[in-house]
């Protein structure tokens, strides 16, 4: 396998699809189709259904059975989308991957990073990112732009959803620290032009092969 | 949780469904509302939703999908129907468990026992039956059933599906001689009336204080 895997992550809020949007932008006419950007869960129309599942069924199902949902839709998006770009020598850019689950379900729900990351195992077979852009910004920032977002409906976060959020940050964190080979943390209260500049300069130099 | 949970297991023609409606047909009356009878995937809204995307899907699902996908059905069954069943001391008939999993994932689809095992354990937090009852039958004889059931679709089971069969069969014969405790081996090949009668002394016998 000689492609590349490069993924982003963070809280919501924190800018990330937006960013990686910007980041495509400007790839597409560098790398054509050395390029391709898929999402988590879904990239895979089997694995786009076991996501609508899980957020259409998020209240009623028991925490670990949506952690093993989201490791199906994984393995079903790892297979079907990700090895075969991998086997061709592509540059994938994904939103969201495994550190999602470790954070969200590990840390959020507090199942535990090291028992979301065993299993996931099963789902992975050990593959894991080249690179991973985290999206770092303060707890608070977050929660105030996903307030802004969700507005309309006049829905106030309350305080077990702020307690959520901050554990997911944690989480994160602790990821970034010990995985320092892999994680790239960017400071995600800077403006969107700025952390797209910061993203692809470390794909340029990382991954210049791609780029003669 | 004083309750006790009772799975049945066996290939696809051993009788097991069959054998467990009788079994069932003849302790409601002795029972009453200390009787739970459920089945696997499913027994749950959720998971009966999980059982039916993965049957639908079958062909395009990537095994390990597959394998998560009905651990996910079974921890949404576990905590829904047989852990509150067990925290009230009731006695649970499940047609498929865990070791259907170890045999079908772990021994048919060539994932590994261990494997199936170690993710399993993710989704049952160790909870393992009481007793189980394997119905055993020459893999001959359960593909003659099998096929016998299919002869209006005119199916053919090919050489592939046959060693599919055999390799269940082999997982279920070790699953049982590791867990003699709990395992208990029975002949499928004798009438259903005769299987059903060496079920319930086993079930008379072993949670007697059921039945005083």
């Amino acid at each position: 396998m000689t492609g590349k895997l490069i993924t982003f992550e963070g809280l919501d809020g924190s800018g990330k699809t937006t960013v990686m949007q910007q980041v495509v932008q400007d790839l597409i006419p560098r790398l054509g189709a050395q390029l391709v950007t898929t999402r988590e869960p879904g990239g895979d129309q089997l694995a786009e259904q076991i996501r609508s599942f899980i957020f259409d069924h998020n209240n009623a199902l028991d925490p670990r059975s949506t952690a093993l949902l989201f490791a199906a839709a994984r393995r079903q998006h790892l297979t079907r989308r990700i090895l075969p770009a991998l086997h061709n020598n592509q540059l994938i850019l994904c939103d969201r991957y495994l550190d999602s689950s470790l954070a969200y379900q590990g840390g959020g729900q507090q199942l535990g990073i090291e028992n979301i990351l065993e299993m996931n195992q099963f789902a992975t077979e050990g593959v894991l990112p080249t690179l991973t852009f985290y999206l770092k910004l303060p707890v608070a920032v977050a929660l105030e732009r996903i307030q802004t977002r969700e507005t309309k409906q006049q829905n106030q976060l309350d305080q077990q959803q702020r307690d959520f959020y901050v554990r997911v940050q944690t989480a994160y964190d602790k990821i970034a620290a010990n995985n320092p080979q892999r994680m790239v943390v960017i400071d995600a209260t800077q403006p969107v032009a700025v952390v797209t500049q910061k993203v692809l300069a470390v794909i340029s130099q990382q991954f210049a092969s791609y780029f003669l």
